[in-house]
């Protein structure tokens, strides 16, 4: 018997035929022997129309009462996924944030969890009941309530699981587990087995959307094993845990991850001095623009080369900043392109495997693909291009670090 | 200053305008100088959204879940209401039944409340704020949420009323007063200024469906002035108050009540032994039959007729059960009526004053009203006649008794 925390997001709860699905599947657990607590987002479309309802009062609501708000959401699928459970004989219960209780941080709408009451839900477990907590929600030291963001229930799940020391964190979603790459831009990308969090938390940040950042930091953090898995289609997932150290085979890179929101403005020709880059890119951090790459190169004579990237929707107004900097700093010129697109190789397996970075930059010069800027980190190799190579770079990396799906698979 | 409960049910809350319509409402007492907490109830249509979607899991949900599902719908208005008092430039904070807290038993769907802890609330309303409770709900001594069942949430008001030492609890519905008698039926039916809370009952528990009996008996415990407003117009509405033992020029007869839901059941010639209406009514009640008027008739030769009436839909399982007892009590007959309507004038006023009810019966008999069955109490005297004679009997009464408006008013 093993104690597993099930997390079901909004589409896998957004109607009452799925929340008896989720039952079902629930209820299997139990058959197999094991104790479950399960975490429950807001039924789909619901937390949008409860901030529909708000904004019809307000453009900036109260974060305190949107947190009253939106918290019913989580709390609806609690009890139906309960009910939907006694109607299979089951005993089940379900808690809101405040029972269980989840106590957070102060900070209405991002707030932060701190303890986990777990009591109530040992209690519960031991006299034989499924558990649901609702997802996203917490209460601070004063009994307000609190919400944890958007896509909180994973965190929820996560937390969860680490106060309750659970075997596992299981997060159903609407894919099967975490892919080599998109498989609506590479049709062999496989579903990996295993994915170190270091890894997961890559590929998250450069755009594989399966899992919130937050909880993979979290899951790492507290040695939570965590699995992602489908809720509409049985199979085993793909297992997040720390890395295996006895695996001395696995393969070099996990995955090709990407990215095409971003815009790359470079500012050519500022006479290299101390605090360059501050002056370049303080005025933009500072109008709240997030900058993601950041590359300095050292030109010919005194000067120096910066480019970084933003959203694409803050081109605009990081290049009229830029602009307006440059000039005092004596810069020569400012140029911006917004059609170009990140490629990243992540795996933690570049730490011990030489000649990675070789392979990738080989790979794309074959199928003449121009690189124009690089960036690496440990366990990562980014690679900014023109846009419409896209494409092109990622299948011909998914193929060059052997991530294709063979006939057998 | 004056400490006010106002409560606002689930019409007038029913959308965003209305809701902002109750800020505007609010912010005028603000402004006159008082300090107000708001009950409010779901917004109208809600909890009957959220029931249909348990429904749709099982016939009879597991009454805990219910509680947690549809304690929802009032949490979200709490936090609605608050947003425009915002933006109104008010300080205003919402409590669902548990932040407060409201403490009650643990029948969840029917719970009945304990205590009420008042600190949170007279802190805010001593800095200035205005405190919006969310009604109908509580918790239970272990944190489990439970409701008070449908129309609760005049009784949250009162209880709140009661437990602040509010001076008034005001209660806005969608009429602007208790009437003499329905306005529908007899044009000149005039608002009352003022209603003790015993007529009150009587004229509730007869079908005048303003407030919840239940809030009214527990006003009346407590002495809490209830005042009933429309939330729709401006108005002084109705005052429910102790009997003011003062006023002996206070007119006899309150107002005028009936019904017309119930149908009557007559057992004739059951020979005349104790236990015989126990014998009759027990096997009624034990099928959860709800009985209204009960009549018993010493007739000649050791026999007695009893007479009952229940609601419509209650009909013929009432007749089939009296039906089978009467053959073993050795009853003559069982006859029954659907066309019957219930007709009562009520007044506190009646305790002082002679010859009510034969003004009663002779205004009746004037326009050849025939009566089957009289009942009465302290304050209330109720026939019961064919239906087609009901608003002819209702405008004679209203009349009879002085009810009708005069041009002045």
């Amino acid at each position: 018997m093993s104690l597993i925390v099930q997390k079901f997001g909004g589409t896998s709860v957004g109607s009452v035929e799925r929340i008896e699905a989720v039952a079902d599947k629930v209820s299997g657990f139990v058959d197999a022997g094991h104790q479950v607590v399960v975490v429950v987002s807001a039924m789909s479309g619901q937390t949008n129309k409860l901030i529909a309802l708000a904004n019809e009062i307000m453009d900036t609501p109260t974060p305190r009462e949107m947190d009253v708000l939106v918290s019913t959401g989580e709390q609806v699928t609690t009890a139906l996924l309960a009910m939907a459970l006694h109607k299979r004989g089951r005993k089940a219960k379900s808690y809101n944030g405040s029972q269980v209780r989840i106590l957070t941080d102060d900070s209405h709408m991002k707030a932060r969890i701190r303890e986990i009451d777990d009591h109530k839900i040992r209690a519960d477990l031991d006299s034989g009941h499924v558990v649901i907590v609702a997802g996203f929600q917490g209460v601070d030291e004063n009994g307000n309530i609190t919400t944890l963001g958007r896509g909180g229930s994973d965190t929820t799940g996560v937390a969860l699981a680490a106060a309750l020391k659970a075997d596992e964190c299981q997060i159903y979603t609407d894919v099967d587990g975490v892919y080599t790459t998109d498989p609506r831009v590479v049709d062999s990308a496989r579903r990996l087995e295993k994915i170190t969090f270091e890894e997961m938390l890559e590929m998250a940040s450069l755009g594989s959307k399966v899992l919130q950042i937050r909880s993979v930091e979290f899951a790492g953090k507290y040695k939570v094993p965590l699995r992602v898995l489908s809720s509409f289609k049985d199979g085993p997932g793909t297992l997040i845990t720390v890395e295996d150290e006895s695996e001395m085979e696995a393969p070099a890179v996990a995955g090709i991850a990407f990215n095409r929101d971003e815009a790359k403005v470079t500012v050519l020709g500022v006479p290299d001095e101390p605090g360059v880059a501050y002056n370049v890119l303080g005025p933009v951090s500072e109008a709240n623009i997030e900058v993601d790459v950041i590359v300095q190169n050292v030109a010919e004579d005194d000067t120096t080369d910066i480019t970084f990237t933003v959203h694409r929707n803050d081109l605009k107004r990081a290049e009229d900043i830029v602009r307006a900097s440059a000039q005092s700093l004596g810069a020569r010129e400012v140029k911006t392109d917004g059609k170009i697109a990140k490629v990243s190789i992540v795996g933690v397996g570049m730490r011990s495997h030489a000649g990675i970075a070789a392979t990738m930059f080989r790979a794309l010069s074959e199928v003449g693909v121009n690189i124009q800027l690089i960036t690496t980190s440990e366990i990562k190799i980014s690679v900014v291009i023109d846009e419409k190579f896209l494409e092109l770079a990622v299948r011909t990396l998914h193929s060059a670090f052997g991530l294709d799906s063979t006939d057998e698979e």
